[in-house]
């Protein structure tokens, strides 16, 4: 699987050592080199059984998100973005071997999917990061795009990530090794995220801002939810916690961007966040959108970065 | 949705106030009965849209694992076993409104995936265990059926969990509640775990064991495995820590455990946990079975979880 571009378009893709230098990927694991073989099986892709550089090593830019459908979603999308041929409706799910992610590739835009929470995402990075290693991509950028829960904005409203932090307004990632636990760093890409706000003024009524993004391992008790199974603590302690994190610069909740920030600045992945907010949590825990609008909304992380991926390759004129 | 079971086949559970008394799902949320309205945001569930007592009031064992595909197998294999009208073919995700979970129910057996990581299968307990409150279900049963590495046990052994531990060896889940954590027990059913591996017995060639479960956030460097991404420990190390483990009663190594068994546990479901392992972690890291020999490793959980369900049935004579 080639560079499936029309050579049309390809002439506007900047050459890739041009391109913002050439950056490899960095695994960092000194076993990985003597592998006879490499399986990701999470993938259902291995390095005797496919051959990676020839499927992958165009692939300049990465989107996951946690939805399979929304993911294939983005993929339909980005192959009309780019002016691909056919209607893409055919495309198929690389991983279709396995039910643990969907992966769709279209020109350089890869597009997985990886479940919900830390530990999902963290597997299918690992393999991905392999996989872009095996494959020898180079300069990619990877964009994690989500749902969310908003504070103190108003739903809609898209929070690209400078900084992941934890459950404590802290700007780390816990990682557990054997027995210890080691901590690392979850800044992401300021320049990257930057450029995304910059393409963001030019989408009209586009609410977007720039702020920290909280990563929690829990979507209820974890996130101060009085809807779960179970609930141990007031209203008032619930909004407490809230507001705290707004005045730490918490501007939207998740489940994946601390691991995410952490593992792509370790292997030398140029990475942003970039997640709708679906409702303001200092208001409600239950998202109370209609169908519609929850749709929109979900588009909208999705429009930006294809805007953000068609400036990158050079096709302004194809602004949505 | 009512039972569907046929008549013949009704009669023959036992009435549910006999069969091991009235229990009742424990939420343990204050605030859950003063809301006009639950969505199960995940489930695409809500106590306005769907009632929720006529699909679910007669479910008494509640089937949940990692892979959409196989909580389909098994609802597959349930309704056979089970000796239910139809092929079963045509049984319906009762979820497919999301992507997030997949549910089916056959007769009594309610059949879910969880997706990969304590975050993921917490998300979808929560919504669960309300409901099976919300549905006024009585006396269930829940077990995991999982895949998981070993530790110095032959690869296709089941291991019926007694207590979960975290990372540290520990019998204990740490809970972020706002920014408070919390440590709960992870211990499960010792009765239902003995029930379990009686069942065993009777199954030839069914090599099976009670031991604890070692549940990590980690699959990689959480499970001191060195073909990640990023390893930074030798080789030494990774098997001193899995011999430690070994040690502290550890036989093998998934990512829900702790949450699960801590969960049901607060919220008085019977609880058990059932994986097969795929590989044993002092030899190695990836799994390496034919596709045949991991489809039948992968069944053993279900069989042996299948033949329980008919037990406590009264379908005796239906043995597989």
């Amino acid at each position: 699987m080639a560079s499936i571009l029309p050579a049309s378009k390809r002439a506007m893709i900047p050459d890739k050592n041009a391109y913002n230098g050439k950056r490899f990927v960095n695994v960092k694991n000194p076993y990985l080199d003597t592998m006879d073989e490499d399986v990701l099986y999470h993938l259902d892709l291995g390095t005797k059984t496919h051959n990676l550089p020839a499927m992958f090593g165009d692939v300049k830019f990465v989107c996951v998100g946690g939805s399979p459908n929304r993911m294939k979603a983005f993929a339909l999308f980005m192959h009309k973005e780019l002016g691909l041929a056919g209607s893409g409706e055919d495309i198929k799910d690389i991983c279709a071997g396995t039910d643990r992610y969907c992966m769709f590739k279209t020109g350089p835009v890869l597009s997985i999917s990886h479940g919900m929470g830390i530990p999902s995402i963290s597997i299918m990075l690992h393999e991905l990061i392999k996989l872009l290693h095996h494959a020898r991509c180079c300069d990619v950028t990877i964009i994690r795009m989500g749902t969310s829960g908003g504070i103190g904005i108003a739903p809609g409203s898209i929070v690209i990530t400078d900084t992941a932090v934890d459950s404590f307004f802290k700007p780390q990632f816990e990682q557990v090794i054997l027995d210890n636990i080691v901590t690392r760093s979850t800044e992401l890409d300021k320049e990257l995220a930057e450029e995304l706000f910059n393409c963001s003024k030019e989408i009209p009524n586009f609410p977007t801002l720039i702020g920290h993004t909280m990563c929690t391992y829990d979507f209820y008790e974890g996130q101060g939810r009085l809807d779960g199974a179970l609930c141990s603590f007031s209203r008032e302690k619930k909004l407490d916690y809230l507001k705290r994190a707004y005045k730490a610069g918490v501007r939207n909740i998740e489940m994946e961007s601390t691991v995410f920030a952490a593992m792509c600045g370790l292997c030398g992945l140029k990475a942003a966040v970039v997640c709708v907010t679906l409702l303001d949590r200092l208001h409600s825990d239950q998202i109370n959108l209609s169908h519609d609008v929850l749709v929109e909304y979900q588009q909208r992380p999705q429009l930006l970065i294809s805007n953000f991926i068609k400036k990158q390759l050079g096709l302004h004129d194809q602004m949505t």
